[in-house]
């Protein structure tokens, strides 16, 4: 996939913003890239925008990408509306890429974007909570239905590795330092291990600030071919070396869509975890980051303690891990997540991370995960970037 | 796309079905689309999953497909949740045959289904109307609003052609004549104009059955390289020649998107209208089949009348059009229409339709239009087809 390239990325501030409407969110982050990338709206040739929930959050169940792209000018291109749950807008970009790819077009539109704030704050907790199997899985009485999910993984981890509930609020200590350096991000401060520790319990042994917050944000990015990137004179396309989107195995399988999409990403670039500079991972609780590091083959099973521990993840470690602050800090508006993890990619491949900068970084991986059905991701996306 | 062909399809009766699932409607279509391919559910690279209400009516707004799919094993592969309205299942099919097309797939999954049956029975209507834009152009108080925006259409046209109330009659007639004919439709059998015009009006001056009904359904297709369709020794592999999607124009513009879609199907197909055999148009209102006769060039402008008053688009005919009952009577579950068109003109094709069937029929149009955004249409999907 080396003949496809990123060329402009526009996102918004990424927080609570009641009043703001989905459009507002997606014409912001849309008109950053395009501005980014130096094209026009009327330039592009198709747009896949991913959104999740907003069906049920706003009433706009069908057509949301043409209804938000139509005050920009956006229309008669193809536009596609995809869904997969927290790997929405990555999926989309998964298209876009392939598309772009095979020659089909040579400059394409990905937006992601979520609002998730309402009035009724029960609301979006059940959204969410639809990314499960709603008929069979989801207990309507819990306080955070998808928070349970990851919560008796956790507990399932923490038997079975060298991690304890300190590591998971260790992970949230990186997060939201991170995040304070992010001026795009919802939350970030100093926080200590003993105050994440302190916290409300939302699903044991997952306190309030290891999981992903509520919030509204879009992320957009312009894709191109490198032939159409070079013919826009853009100084620093960044490079797809691979787009990898799976499902979730059957139950009892030892290759989870995590791994799996892991490693085909590895082959598709032709390289290894090794040859990574920086990372985005969906740490949609704690946990996650832990073991995705171990999925994402960063450590070996059982390890990832130690890499949230020695600081090889943190900013100025050999492998910096979630710079904007991930889900955790960031934030996590569930459809705008995986283009979100996009956008702060190229800006460090680009050099334009500012206090949050990796020094030199070439290769970056963005992993965004979606959904659970059948005791496995229902969607995974990974996608490898160089410069 | 010469090098695309459709192997498999399956469809489930069209109808209203309020305690069934919509994962067993899922499961039906496809496994009559894998047995009529001959393939295993194992042998699938992806799937592209139409579905356009499940979040309002079932609650299951994220993932539909994968938690339709696991039912049946299918998992692991990459699957894409598509949403474009009314036009959702084409859309999902145009990404299968494009991802085809392009080498990166050689056999994969398309399924459109849709439940829109509920207790509630306003619930289906409101949700219908999300393919507008909600916040600007939805009256909660109308007894139909997006029947609504057809009565407006209904009237302009009306002013500025030959038509008549009494032609839009007669697409009725027709309609359920011919889903008299189809045991998978929802509706059918004789009525007459005087009966139709006698119904009760939704929106003037659209009567009940001039308007498409509330229904479930679900519609699969198996879509392959013509290489992989040789190697597996398919009998008759339907060829895609042409599959187009585009959304709408700006206000005011003369290239609308059921125009534009279809010059540009037959310019991808390398034919014109001239030379189709047997058409399916979206008539979610029955002067759509008017209309879309004129923007698929099988007439001129505002001559549409003609074609249902002299028999042309009748069984028998010169050019017989929704000889499956059309949406009017085989039924309109939103999500599964695009693909229920394409079973129905792969069956013609292949010479299965019984007594609908088409003699001799070799070139196929299928026409998927959705929602209605700015003043056109959100999305517009157009397949030619041949053997």
């Amino acid at each position: 996939m080396s003949d496809v390239a990123l060329i402009g990325t526009g996102i918004t501030r990424f927080g609570k913003a009641l009043t703001i409407p989905l459009r507002a969110l997606v014409e912001e982050a849309v008109t950053g890239a395009l501005a980014d990338a130096g094209v026009d709206a009327g330039d592009l040739q198709a747009a896949f925008c991913g959104n999740a929930i907003a069906g049920l959050i706003t009433g706009q169940e069908m057509v949301r990408g043409q209804v938000a792209l139509r005050s920009m000018g956006i229309q008669g291109i193809p536009v596609v509306n995809v869904e997969n749950a927290c790997a929405t807008a990555s999926t989309a970009l998964h298209l876009a890429c392939t598309a772009v790819a095979s020659g089909q077009y040579d400059l394409v539109l990905v937006v992601g974007a979520e609002k998730m704030t309402h009035e009724d704050r029960r609301r979006p907790v059940l959204a969410v909570a639809s990314a499960l199997d709603v008929e069979a899985d989801v207990d309507l009485d819990s306080p955070s239905p998808f928070m349970d999910v990851y919560a008796a993984k956790v507990r399932e981890y923490l038997a079975h590795s060298e991690a304890t509930v300190e590591d998971l609020a260790r992970v949230v200590v990186k997060a939201q330092r991170l995040g304070a350096l992010n001026p795009k991000a919802q939350y970030g401060g100093e926080v200590t291990v003993e105050q994440v520790l302190a916290d409300p319990v939302i699903s044991d042994p997952l306190t309030r600030s290891m999981c992903s917050p509520i919030g509204d944000g879009a992320a957009a990015v312009v894709v191109a071919s490198v032939e159409r990137a070079k013919a826009l004179g853009i100084p620093q396309p960044v490079q797809v070396l691979a787009s990898v989107l799976q499902s979730g195995s059957a139950p009892g399988s030892r290759d989870p869509a995590g791994v799996r999409s892991a490693r085909l990403a590895y082959e598709h670039a032709g390289l290894g975890p090794e040859d990574l500079d920086v990372v985005e991972l969906h740490d949609a609780a704690a946990s996650s980051e832990l073991t995705r590091y171990e999925s994402l083959q960063l450590c070996g099973a059982g390890e990832g303690a130690r890499l949230i521990r020695d600081g090889t993840t943190d900013l100025g470690g050999m492998l910096p891990v979630n710079t904007g602050g991930g889900l955790l800090a960031r934030g996590h508006p569930i459809g705008a997540t995986g283009s979100a993890q996009v956008v702060e990619l190229c800006d460090q491949l680009r050099g334009r991370s500012g206090a949050r900068q990796v020094a030199g970084a070439r290769i970056a991986l963005a992993d965004n995960g979606g959904g659970w059905v059948g005791g496995d991701s229902a969607a995974e996306c990974v996608h490898i970037l160089a410069t």
